[in-house]
């Protein structure tokens, strides 16, 4: 540490100690994350040069395709070939549903003893903007940490959590029979992010019926695409007895084979880092917004829409000059 | 229509026959504004002036709530007595799931030969974001045809639809015996925007136990209020029977009553108009950042902060000068 950077020596601080393995720093500087604390920022902006060397797979699936047995799983088996494993397991639930909170305590104890993994999952509070904002955080801090492998886990509701797990280096979309497959396999967005197809509860009657119509929907999504692109393949899993499971993690090295033969890992990392300053400018911007509307000139504005002298269009004139008289 | 209008004139004319009632036109803009064309917003502000005279009453709940049942009863009990009803119904459904698309179109035909009634599905394909820009579009529609009542209805996933619920004069929360209520009633949120809470499907066997539940829940945030604060009722209702709706409407007029005593109808219209005017300039201000990422200078600053030359801070810097300047 030198003389002019001592101002910022506490950030500093917990950067280095972070960097130096320091799990409880780890987890407090999430929480201050998930605080929005401004200390947040400035430990991470230490943190950021340690990033870009970390493998991220994500995955998503609803509620009950048991994701996360298959993700502790992969867990598993990534550290039997010696590989620290970072997870982050996003709980989108709805102010109404329990969602996995209990269910993530339990498996944080579980991997409790092993230092070469570290799970945390991000609670959302019915806010999707939170996810958006606390998770690519969270990755940089396990990126930074040195875990090898990161995965992101969660539930494929919103467009910030597709958003997540389009980001990924490997997004692996798991699916079971059984839940209406013909629809859900035609919905919009999943085609477009998945590398690889899972089909979890495989031992299931409906899954010889659900493989084939993915196939077939793959097979239509192929047409007119190179050779050379990456097919996604189709594989099946049992996650409580662990069948498939070595079967997937050799195909998402070979996703992440054919991303450095063709370049690609380090145009991931670039598109995360620009994902993320976009969301960090945005937010700057959303506080300018408020303070736009907390300010005198609006309260004039607010009551001439109220009265309908004006119409929105001039409204949102008058909130973008005062958002551009911010920036001045 | 004067001449100095006449280049606004398909716009105007558009926004004339939605006044008239002209109810293809109104489906039409609908159409327009799901595709965000920007001649959309045109007619909104021609429509503009002639909002702010419905009531909006919002629903949530959770899938499996009987929410679309009960809304259903709602709409014949109160065109009973002689009132329209525009309804918007969100249909936020992960990629993976079905959702109500269907149910949404066997009751438009339900209610198709009533022209009383006018209701419309947002589906938003996975993306919480569309739903946030529609739906206060399709109130104001709504709202210029001149519908008496308007429901919104939704289940809780995200801010945008937690929002949207909160800026309603009347917010319904929907719960059902059965589905983890001590769970569900402590989600954060929830009290905060609930003006009625409704126990569905009350002739379930947990019926009591939840309204012990929500009761205490309630007499604890009652807590250090006015004497004269509005304090939630808990109702009881059995959609496919009709049992209680009547009750439940009754309630809602006791909490416009309540409303309109303290002054209050025109400041939830201030803070709709307001909510409104804040989602459309952050929507310019989103595409001015996906300009700014579209530069050349942002070429430059993508590559620095790939190779880890500077920090998000830096790059957050760069992307909100050219924010800035593209609004100077």
């Amino acid at each position: 540490m030198t003389d002019d950077t001592s101002a910022e020596s506490p950030h500093r601080e917990m950067a280095e100690r972070i960097l130096g393995g320091d799990i409880r720093s780890a987890a407090r500087l999430m929480r201050l994350v998930d605080d929005e604390a401004s200390a947040a920022t400035a430990v991470l902006d230490e943190l950021f040069a340690h990033t870009g060397d970390a493998y991220i797979i994500g995955i998503t699936g609803n509620p009950g395709s048991g994701k996360s047995t298959l993700v502790d799983r992969m867990i598993e088996a990534l550290r039997a070939q010696d590989l620290t494993v970072g997870c982050v397991a996003i709980d989108p639930t709805s102010p109404f549903s329990g969602g996995a909170i209990l269910g993530d305590r339990v498996r944080m104890q579980r991997h409790a003893l092993d230092e070469g993994v570290f799970i945390r999952s991000v609670a959302t509070r019915g806010n999707l903007g939170g996810l958006s904002r606390s998770t690519p955080a969270f990755l940089q801090i396990l990126d930074a940490m040195g875990y090898d492998i990161l995965v992101v886990e969660t539930v494929g509701v919103g467009q910030a959590e597709v958003d997540i797990v389009r980001l990924a280096d490997t997004s692996v979309v798991l699916t079971v029979p059984g839940l209406g497959d013909d629809i859900q396999a035609h919905k919009a967005g999943l085609l477009e992010i998945a590398d690889l197809f899972v089909i979890n509860k495989a031992d299931r009657d409906g899954a010889p019926r659900l493989r084939r119509e993915l196939r077939s929907m793959l097979d239509i999504a192929a047409q007119g695409r190179d050779e050379d692109d990456w097919r996604p393949p189709v594989l099946e899993t049992v996650a409580t007895t662990g069948e498939g499971v070595e079967r997937l993690l050799d195909e998402v090295r070979a996703h992440r084979d054919w991303l450095v033969e063709h370049e690609l890992l380090r145009l991931n990392d670039a598109r995360r880092v620009e994902h993320y300053v976009r969301m960090r400018a945005a937010g700057r911007i959303e506080r300018l917004l408020d303070a736009g509307l907390d300010s005198e000139r609006w309260d004039e504005a607010r009551e001439a829409l109220s009265a309908r002298s004006f119409g929105p269009d001039h409204g949102v004139d008058i909130l973008m000059e005062l958002v551009r008289e911010a920036l001045s």
